[in-house]
């Protein structure tokens, strides 16, 4: 498993991924699930994935096209007139690289598939979002879902939902992040440290803010510890229930 | 799906469960799906179940006895010497039911399966609570594991594990179960009102404080209104996370 936010802000977008990929219980790597393409001044764009880390590495691998000589190298994300185009490459490529194992008869316990979370802008348009799935179709973030998670969405979302605004400055968003991640780390040993991020500010076209946090991170700790304890004031804010009055 | 928790505390037991099963979305009911056996003085029994219908249903109707002639039912579980044989009993009858259509061929797409949460207390010793496996094995609560989920657990979990104390009062507990069932509810249409509960206390051996939240309920409405408000407030008490810092 995996677990990926994308969000889309007033001032921005904010990602977030973990770095655990495993392979049974008894076989955990580190991988990076966030790529990030830039030509400062004209376009940023990022690429998070959750599934088969074989295909979506394949999937990037082949938008860089790495099949050519180095120096004729160039992403064709790099080319895309817009993020719609760059949604339809990154989705055409998905669904090859899918269509390419099971066509052959290949199978995997866990499935070949793989889905992205794709954002980012052009110079020209404001920056977009899609929510990309292995069958290459895709969704776009708007007014109504500001926010795509994709992996083990489950235990990080009640806080995403109830919390998130799209006025939020990018360190609350970060901080909003950093409690979903803590709750799914906690329940879930397929999602791991140390988790990657980028605030890209619109109209900034170029990538400032990326970091990764690891585990031993003196902000990240004082989130995780002081969160149950805010919780649990929180709670108390609450009016009791009395079993009479139900 | 469905929704359950139960809780040991060391006041007593505390069961909230949802009401709602579905075939297909368009296709919801309404069944309370917590059963409460007792012999005031000598024993109280609670079992709640998420999983097929049909199954859970075909349990409960074994234990009671339901093939005998009215006059001559009396529940298993009311003869069962301990929680520990009561636990046994149900599992094997779920067992038996799941094992009699999967053995005949019959297949189904959401499967027979059913998982339950049985607990109560029977004059002479200590309440107990277990988690019973479609495979009719179980495990039991204790001061490492003090509460067990059932069917959509993993929306609800994050509060449960960070806010779970075994001293809390009914009260609080309830408040808490609220707070976890609303995470769920928000997030998943086929966990839904109203709710069911029972807080049991430990050596009453008497089912006391029983009830049923429905949506309507102004508690439940102040609790789940308040509890956004107060998650952002908890949010700000927690220190920004500079990206610069990172």
């Amino acid at each position: 498993m995996t677990y990926c936010v994308g969000m889309m802000l007033r001032r921005g977008l904010v990602f977030m991924s973990d770095t655990r990929t495993n392979a049974g219980l008894d076989n955990i790597s580190t991988f990076k699930k966030m790529t990030i393409w830039e030509e400062p001044g004209e376009r940023v764009i990022t690429l998070m994935s959750a599934g088969n880390l074989a295909t979506t590495q394949a999937v990037i691998s082949l938008l860089d096209e790495r099949s050519k000589l180095p120096e004729d190298r160039t992403s064709s994300l790099m080319k895309a007139p817009s993020m719609f185009q760059a949604a339809c490459m990154v989705g055409d490529t998905l669904r090859e690289v899918i269509g390419d194992l099971t066509d052959g008869g290949q199978r995997a316990d866990s499935g070949f598939d793989a889905t992205l979370i794709l954002g980012g802008q052009i110079d020209g348009s404001p920056p977009r979002m899609f929510l990309i799935y292995p069958e290459g179709n895709f969704i776009e973030a708007g007014d109504d879902t500001p926010f795509f998670q994709i992996g083990e969405i489950k235990y990080g979302r009640p806080i995403l939902v109830r919390a998130f605004d799209p006025d939020l400055t990018f360190e609350s968003a970060l901080k909003l992040l950093m409690v979903s991640f803590d709750s799914t780390l906690k329940a879930n040993l397929s999602v791991g440290m140390p988790l990657d991020f980028f605030c890209y500010e619109t109209d900034s076209l170029e990538k400032r803010h990326v970091g990764r946090v690891t585990a031993d991170n003196e902000r990240f700790q004082t989130i995780s510890k002081g969160w149950g304890e805010a919780l649990k004031q929180a709670l108390d804010t609450l009016p009791d229930v009395g079993m009479e009055s139900i």
